[in-house]
């Protein structure tokens, strides 16, 4: 069975790992440099686009920032699973706060901004503080703004103003401001049956609007049952097949959606080690029409993301329970280079492995650890 | 790093999916075909030999027929682990008795014939019955002679003189046929700086000389600390670096030797989902440098070997803790082409498991099954 990923990055190469067993081979389509390549070797593939959507039994993707173009150009093949719509739904956030309303999902109210009217009704109708977000292209953390003082508001929108008149297909969304006491994130995903087979919450930890540490631990089957619900609603309204995942602020045990992915997601990485099937084995499962796999979990498992650095001493090895993955990249301030998988037999054991973890880091790759650690409730 | 793999089967395949999240990439060298290439991809990356060997970091083994030339070009680079002495015991039966013996390790008592002297003088010093088996490229029960009635001596000698004449490198050892509970295998590794790690004992179910079904379960503390003190015997014996898999008949609770394999071993493959690190991971980290994984066992876990078919009913994967491992390989009669591992909680669970398994396996090919179930007893 043969898959092109849209996208060479590191989800592609994960799925390559992963769907190499399965014999599924993986072939990447690389959007920046418009070549075919292997994801894992990053080897040049020497055929164009257009053959390689014709070689291929199945078309995916890694990343929902595809040019329209080219999604239209797979969506025509009739292999493209999860297919262009739900990609442009994770792509536009116009689009994905419509779907939520379409499917009832709560989500935190918004407004579609493209002028400064309305960016002035989105502040007397939702009031403040609010959060901005750029309609395309944002991603942990940017092309973000906030206000909270009805004093900037002058210079929030000039910047944001500054932001709309450089790219005519921009708009951005302003949301009100949600005080959630956590952040989750569900992975699932949706056969071409509708079967639905859910990995149990993660609770992610950011710093600076960037994803450093997700925690799979047991959870509440109330909240649990709340995201599958939300998860079945968005899914079954996009037809969808293969992974996906919904971000959620937790206010108080109820869930808003803060935003979907259409793919495999950073905060999914812990299944590699702490669930029986890993998401990427379980999306290549679901698109190529394969019975989905066991999503329980195996043992608690925290991710930390590798952020920056290409080297990270050699002993956190010795700790049992550890797993590494780098992602061959080439080093870049703040580039997501590889992530650590920690897994242990109690939520005890967890807590006092990733503590002597966090000894051996060096704090100033790896900050906030110590934080994380703390808030991690038995 | 990079790690050059003497062969380009499985087992480097294998080692290349277990490698990559370490940034350890690995080429091999296809021994047929004297090309380098990627293991997974099996793409020819273009170089020759001295080439790849100037390039490697490391150089290690998939297996132990390699041509003397070869392994002596390699031991010349200084980057080869666990090194040429080691592989040619691995190889060579009169080596690997001799080692044996050298480290005081209990085997089936043998003697090396090269003529019909040294056959008769077996005969009647060791026995009947006995087991003839060829020094060289002996593997699956290939290579094999059984001689139990002394009337047919004399066939069975005419069989192999016939096969010492085709090869005046060849001989052939004779070994008192011991008679067994059941055949282990250990799997361990050993660091450069002496440090040993050793999985659970595997209990291997074969069928016409060739491993059908591993099981790994917890194992008595007594078997298991009499084959890791076998295991350092002769890993020290080599100063040995890497993965090492040892076969034992298991007499009533004594362990015999029954060989050894200077490298990662099919009776390991239940590690990618019964451990921690798996064997192949472990392999790498021991000739790399890296700290060795912890080898407990995570869950009683079981590995069937695929053979001669590359299709397999895709219900299995509906199973949970089933994983399946393609080799990518044409298909050929009785052609090792991937494994399936499984894995659950208990030992029971585990049965009960196997055994819907079983039902969803077309039993032709897939022999004995049934027999393997009910033989383990709880």
């Amino acid at each position: 069975m043969k898959v092109l990923v849209l996208g060479a990055g590191q989800l592609a190469r994960m799925m390559s790992l992963a769907g190499a067993p399965l014999n599924i081979n993986i072939s990447a389509y690389d959007v920046n440099t418009d070549a075919i390549v292997h994801p894992l070797t990053q080897h040049k593939l020497g055929t164009g686009l257009a053959n390689a959507i014709a070689d291929a039994d199945i078309i995916t993707a890694e990343f929902e920032h595809i040019p329209l173009a080219i999604l239209e150009q797979c969506q025509q093949s009739g292999k493209f699973l999860p297919g262009s719509d739900a990609i442009q739904a994770g792509g536009d956030r116009r689009l994905e706060k419509a779907l939520l309303g379409r499917c009832s999902v709560a989500s935190a109210n918004y407004q579609v901004i493209n002028d400064e009217a309305d960016f002035k009704q989105a502040v007397t109708s939702l009031g403040l503080p609010l959060i901005f977000k750029s309609a395309l292209e944002g991603y942990d953390g940017k092309g973000q703004w906030r206000l909270k003082d009805p004093a900037q508001a002058d210079m929030v929108w000039r910047q944001m103003a500054d932001f709309l008149a450089a790219d005519a297909k921009q708009a951005i969304v302003a949301e009100q401001f949600i005080g959630f006491n956590r952040e989750l994130s569900l992975v699932a995903a949706r056969a071409s049956n509708g079967e639905v087979k859910a990995y149990p919450l993660t609770e992610n930890h950011h710093v600076d609007g960037v994803l450093s540490v997700s925690l799979a631990r047991p959870v509440s089957n109330t909240l649990q049952a709340q995201a599958e619900q939300m998860f079945s609603a968005i899914a079954e309204e996009l037809n969808y097949v293969g992974v996906l995942a919904i971000e959620f602020f937790d206010v108080d045990g109820t869930l808003l959606v803060n935003e979907i992915a259409p793919r495999v997601h950073n905060s999914g990485h812990w299944t590699q080690q702490g669930a029986d099937a890993c998401q990427f084995e379980q999306h290549l499962r679901a698109v190529t029409g394969l019975p989905l796999g066991n999503t329980a979990l195996l043992r608690p498992t925290l991710m930390i993301n590798i952020l920056g650095e290409d080297t990270i001493p050699a002993a956190i090895l010795g700790l049992a329970g550890l797993h590494l993955h780098w992602y061959g990249k080439t080093k870049r301030p703040g580039r997501k280079m590889g992530h650590i998988n920690l897994s242990a037999d109690s939520l005890a054991e967890l807590k006092a492995h990733f503590a002597k973890l966090i000894d051996l880091l060096p704090a100033i790759a790896f900050p906030e650890l110590e934080q994380m650690l703390n808030q991690i409730t038995d």
